[in-house]
């Protein structure tokens, strides 16, 4: 397990991922209405806000950007990614080495996993090496855990996201990303299934301010140790002010409440 | 062969393996009724009874707990394994090297083989290096034996069980869990078909003290070479009290009723 | 990123390769009427031309005749291609290494991706060492991204390509070919996608004068960073013609209009 | 090829091998009758007979008994093998590498190849390697070569197991063990179409000493190299009077009469 | 490209291989009526002939009986093959590695490609590593490329043979093989398509002296650079007749007629 004692990555012992691969996975059709965004800067921009305690990008925005950030942005290195264009059993195919993620200054490494497809096999044995390499490099690992999958019912139900939040601490991640799962009574199952893993909160759609930040404190109230973002703040025409919300909610405890009406 | 005259893995040449792969191969349901062994640190703490002798996790319950631990527990790397999300066929994948297995201070090594699948090819020729690297570290190992497929009809028929602990034998491990064949004389057969490999009792689902233990000494009789057991202990109320009675049934060779009495 | 400014691949920022993989990847049908371009030492003659700041050719051609070139052309290694004859799923296996490239004094290397194929995550697999490979031997790198696959419904709208030249800036491209979406308009979508990526325009089959110029013409004008050509130019009776027509297009913002009347 | 002058493999340039991986190959129901074997130790101890110039075993045998016998057996490491619970195509993973056998002290290797199977290809790259490698430990190499599929018709006809024979002279053994092609002068036809490569007669199930002794001496006639037998000499009661009469028919030529009458 | 100018395997610029793979691609039933060919020593002693400048085998062959000739005959290392029991897609496996064949003393290595065929894309990639490996030993390189499957309707056809000969250069040999386009005129085209590149005539099936020699003379004057041939040379009853006639045709441009009569 990492040690996060001096690490940039949590604050109060809470982060803050701003995740921004959906330029690869979802393409630019996720940038409607805010096409300004195509422009990576305007997001390493937003990374740089102190409500933001790493941002999670792929290898070609990293290598074209960060040299120009990397006083001021944490780096969380998405190693795998696949197009929407693709219509193949789930899986996600590694574009990014752990070493060059390293090289280039990486302060953490990133990494999809969906149990329960048919290639479940494969990713398991992907993980594998990239897991272990992250350890060689000292730097932690986030599981993107998103169960997919004929034995997938319902992959927000409390059994499936407390699966989802376990297996992160059995394959060796230091945080894993869930979906919500419907209820905070089902947060707090899938906070204690990971035990000390850290759980992060998987952002979604851009949703309402009040919808958000009482999603997000709820978490908060039952262990979670923060979130990873995308659209929800960077689809928004005020990303800062969203941020600005957040922030006392992660990592201050705070009611949304009070954000709301402050 | 390993030598295991100083291992600290066997005690009057008996060991006594506590298995806890359940996060990974199972998820949270199995803890039902025990939501407290949700916190790996409970099995940790049972394991440093002094019935177990080696403690089988994987990867990530490893590197977060066995650090507490590593003066207290033997730790068996349990080295494969996959969700039951996964509907494919049988397989397990490799979730951790031998090489970091032993730079977390690893005592033993296991691997699953499930002979008789449509990937058993696959299965063999995946254990080859992991075999070959854990007699490079100095390791025993331990092949979780479990024919499936086709051709099995009957998963613990005595010539299925037999066989199941002459392959490890064949293919280089030191001691080989099967399941129990229905009765003492076939397991018997599958102790003389494993020859000088040790065999294990796979300690199977929660029952009550009497029939564990009986089944216990019966196959000691036979000369089993000790129990790798999970749910059977962690899944109790009080997993110290059957850790005690287990104890003198596995190292001293004391009748079941004894025990019961006692 | 590559730093481009002592590139020279670029001449004022623009970029015109001349692209020669037509024998692996159609066979000499292509040269029907131009028979005498089997030949590719007329090939290589034409990108001696000032207008061309690179010659993208295979192994074997390179190994062939740009010992005799090396001079007086900048090579563009295309690494991977396959031959026409095969009907199996859009695949481009790798037929050269990054080392071997480099040995033989290549200026950049070129990769084909075909997003939206059933073969997609192999392609991204592929290309993850090949990509971090180059950079270890400081070269750029041109991705040809052409979606295709089942839902690529019409693989020159709009969206389709500006989600092709995002992906080349993702994945770690220098330069993205993608082919003219239709309209002007669509092609500034496309560059704005590729943010700080350079796009090329992909130079087609052999049309007119005019429509061929009038087309680069617009393109630069968006934005564009140049063009890659191979039947537009080396089909044509008189290629150094069209090459002097297409150089101030391309690297002095000359009108389509100026060109044609001078 | 490999030098066998100062071989401790041939005896008057005759082979007889010893081999034994049933308990891998068919289980415990190879035993029936002969239970007492399930002890490998039966077995090594047939194996320290003169007549016997090597024991073909696995790995997991080779490691746990072969120490005890190395001054008294020459060991023929067999590389590869499939339980029989496995239903699929024919094929014969790897269990062992070429370097481990050499470790552990080997004379020789094996390898099982099933020619005209769809793994064919699989199987003839996986020998590649495993074939040069002994070559870089000196090791001499025996293939078990087995022609089964969907051409082969009949799997014991001449022209099947002339091709079987030649097969190991084309991939680069040093011996060929072939099944019994019906005839002697079919065998004849085995023997001249492996050239100098040395063929093995294969052993087959048990039948009585004289049908044995008197094929193996119409073989020893025609030119085979000795032979490689398992359960026709191990499944005896008496192992030891078989090897008895084996000595003069495979070293000396002497008549299967002779020593029947004898 | 290789540099032939000191290279044994041209005289005059031209060169002819004798072709020996049958035993491993068609096995024994090739050796009807010359039985005695069955001995590779036979085969080797034809290419002790002047006008034989290379000898394609098999590994196993090579190193059986190359050490015997290695004074007397140039090696060409046939590198993959299969046999023909087997009824898969159309694939040739690597039974070789250039390491090794470099070190049996080979003069030159030769590898097949189907072009076309459903594992076209492996066999491409296959070949990428002999081709650089080739380079790195100074080995110049033979490819056979024979393109089969569903696109190819008439595998001798004149577009066909002309993309088959283009395939070789582009893919990096210095040799390609192929077969005989049904006209002069043909093959014409073909040697224009592979420009640099040396184009050998495929030796194919036995037939007359008269027409043998008269297709090559007929295509040694169109500019192909010499031949490869098996069958239509060890086939026959007086091998070394036919390669006294083909001497003069292939390295002093003598027309069959005045070979034929003289």
């Amino acid at each position: 397990m990492y040690d996060f004692t001096a690490s940039p990555l949590v604050r109060n012992d809470k982060t803050l991922v701003l995740a921004h691969d959906h330029g690869l996975e979802h393409g630019p059709k996720q940038f409607g209405g805010v096409e300004e965004r195509l422009d990576p800067r305007e997001v390493f921009e937003m990374a740089t806000h102190d409500a933001v305690t790493a941002l999670a990008v792929g290898k070609g925005l990293a290598e074209t950007y960060y040299p120009s950030y990397e006083d001021d942005v944490n780096l969380l290195a998405k190693l795998n990614g696949s197009s929407d264009l693709w219509m193949g059993d789930p899986y996600s195919p590694q574009n990014w080495s752990v070493e060059y993620a390293a090289e280039l200054g990486a302060d953490a490494i990133g990494y999809t996993i969906y149990p329960g497809v048919n290639r479940e096999t494969d990713m398991f044995e992907d993980f594998r090496p990239v897991q272990e390499a992250a350890r060689d490099h000292d730097l932690p690992i986030a599981m993107w855990s998103y169960p997919r999958g004929q034995a997938v019912k319902s992959h927000r139900s409390e059994s499936i996201i407390a699966y989802a939040a376990r297996l992160g601490l059995e394959l060796g991640a230091d945080f894993t990303k869930v979906k919500y799962p419907r209820s905070k009574d089902a947060m707090a199952h899938a906070v204690r299934a990971a035990a000390d893993n850290r759980v992060l909160l998987s952002g979604g759609s851009k949703t309402s301010d009040r919808e958000f930040l009482e999603l997000v404190a709820d978490c908060m109230d039952v262990g979670v140790s923060g979130l990873a973002v995308g659209r929800n703040v960077w689809q928004r025409e005020d990303p800062e002010a969203i941020l600005d919300k957040l922030e006392p909610v992660v990592f201050e405890e705070a009611p949304a409440r009070d954000v709301l009406e402050g």
